[in-house]
């Protein structure tokens, strides 16, 4: 259950032809109501073009929208004037087939950058596409399917508050195995909810709940040309705006999706066998904190120690000794791998038996303190296997 | 040739038993008369023992050295102050053999971090080292062979310059094949020369080579808590220091060994199967124009591309556009690959058969114009294979 768990959505998968094989590449989400709506999109240079679309169009429309297409197998990046009219002829389809007014109507693709999009298969397969449009779990699954690259599961994440007659759902699926390492905004994620809130609230939620989660994490250190997240609520759950301490549970909701869809998506990352959460505490303010983080998450060194299961806690400390912009005393860092002790006072300790089975777990945690202040911040990665290279140097062929 | 290549320098590589199977393990390097010396050094936080006391002793002598000891197959990083006991009592034994004062040994280690050096080996391993000091090609040989970690190959590199009776040697030896992305200094890397030069000069003519050649290169943007280059100069070549044009020659000698040592670095890159230069052009300053090419060279997207052989110009743009601290306008951003043009006006252009025969060359060139000022930068780098993975994942077993 995802996108389709909130009333009033419906979904579709199908293939339009963008990737060999038949495989889904086309995804439709529609909702039998006008919605709220907010993204948040990535600060890439090189936006793709389907991104501005979306900004532009939430701007104008002060965050309404109907319905999301989204395709797969090319990202529409980097293709100039006639990629944004590719976009542009695609969100036609949809207006088309559907009557939503233009600016309602959001677009998303992924894949390949530099690609022209096979735009006259994609246009033939919308009117397909809202034949089968469902709002069971099939076509739920069947539109996180039509949204994955190289993703070996699709991701998706349901949570639901119930408290008597009030409550409400939120929903969401995502993509997105490699150039994962979202600021602001993330890979493609799409979430709806059935709750009633104005665009304004809906859009601070979504901000708070993509920080702690889908902004805090790396596959590979490289952020997207295409990174989008979009959230519709339809209030079709309510009969008024959630305020108060029902905004709250709201927003625990919808971080908890993220936060599902998040693992879900470092778990898949390309060629990953096992996740590593790193921790850290004690920097001078949070910025510091998440930059010492990342350095850790992001060292090529850490990732492949992880994959061999080494007790190489040298190498945690090589990527914070060496990120730049951090404040702290060397002799006052801590690590802790698994909850037991690496490093101390500058000297790294050897690997307890305990800590040494710890390492072949599907999960391992990193605590760093750098011993001098209120900063902390969390990312999430996972290990560097021969599976990332082999995936990255054939991507294209 | 290599460090015995200039005059009155002898050189040794044995094996201490460090590492197992017999392999060369300590390298000693001696001049036959008092040296001016200058050495940089990691600016790593966990900057290990041995780095502190090279550093210390080059400040406290005014720039003056008579010996190098290194050692291979652990670092002696993150050892606290049994680390810094075991590299003076290693120095120590230099001494006792030659009868040097003690501030002229300079001691240095490279291999795994956090793991104390087996000392008593390595004491006893300097007279037999001494025994076997020489001052040909073979002697070169071996010591280059003695700092050696996951190298598969030996550095070495000469640069003569003769003008009738005047004249002089550059020669150097170097290590380092992970953990390689210097800045200030770099990996292991131990110069000599029989030119006459004072320290101040010696030390400046260094930092000016190490700039753009040892410290403009990437295998995986990690920074070693080891980095160190040390130049040693003799003066028994000439019968006064070097001065003007004579200066200038010395040093394009100087930058034309450690350009040579880090082109053989980056070729025996952990894995690495080509080289990957990338210049950029048109930045707003040096700095900027340094940070782009570093974006690009130590992407994961970027090399394993280059490794597949991939046309895949989206992946450079990616890394230039996610690239922070850098300004820019994208569609100013041009990119040439093998100097056929690959991005012009934000847009992605199709490759030619010239430019993919020329992805499968040895090193592969990359011209990057931000199209804004006079910045420019050159980094060298390697591509990501499932060597590197293999390599880092096993390292320590």
């Amino acid at each position: 259950m995802s996108v389709t768990a909130a009333k009033g959505f419906l979904a579709a998968g199908v293939s339009a032809g963008i990737k060999k094989g038949g495989r889904p590449d086309l995804s439709l989400l529609v909702s039998a109501r006008p919605c709220a709506a907010a993204g948040v999109f990535t600060p890439h240079r090189f936006r793709a073009a389907p991104v501005d679309i979306c900004a532009a169009r939430l701007a104008a429309t002060g965050g309404r929208a109907r319905a999301v297409i989204a395709t797969s197998g090319c990202a529409n990046a980097m293709t100039g004037a006639a990629g944004r009219r590719d976009a542009l002829r695609i969100s036609a389809a949809v207006e088309r087939t559907f009557g939503f007014p233009a600016a309602q109507v959001l677009v998303a693709s992924t894949g390949a950058i530099g690609r022209r999009l096979p735009v006259d298969k994609i246009v033939r397969a919308v009117p397909a596409a809202a034949r089968v449009l469902g709002c069971g779990p099939a076509a739920g699954l069947a539109a996180a399917r039509g949204i994955m690259t190289t993703d070996k599961r699709p991701k998706q994440a349901v949570a639901r508050f119930r408290d008597g007659a009030a409550g409400f759902t939120v929903g969401g699926m995502a993509k997105g195995v490699g150039m994962v390492s979202p600021r602001m905004a993330t890979v493609l994620v799409f979430l709806t909810t059935d709750a009633e809130l104005g665009s304004g609230p809906l859009r601070a939620a979504l901000r708070a709940a993509v920080g702690p989660t889908l902004n805090s994490m790396t596959v590979d250190g490289q952020m997207s040309t295409n990174d989008t997240a979009i959230i519709m609520a339809n209030g079709l759950a309510a009969s008024r705006p959630l305020s108060g301490p029902g905004l709250a549970r709201f927003g625990s909701a919808l971080r908890e999706v993220c936060a599902s869809l998040a693992r879900q998506l470092i778990a898949d990352g390309e060629g990953a066998s096992r996740l590593i959460e790193v921790a850290v505490r004690g920097a001078r303010n949070d910025g510091e904190a998440s930059r010492a983080a990342r350095a850790v998450a992001d060292s090529m060194l850490v990732k492949t120690a992880f994959y061999g299961a080494q007790a190489n806690w040298g190498r945690i400390a090589q990527a914070i000794g060496a990120c730049p912009g951090i404040r702290f005393s060397p002799r006052g860092v801590r690590v802790a791998v698994a909850g037991v002790p690496a490093i101390r006072a500058g000297v790294v300790l050897p690997p307890t038996p305990r800590v040494l089975a710890a390492l072949r777990r599907p999960l391992v945690r990193v605590d760093i303190s750098l011993g001098g202040g209120r900063g902390r911040a969390k990312v999430l990665t996972c290990d560097l296997t021969e599976g990332y290279v082999r995936e990255n140097a054939g991507y294209l062929t």
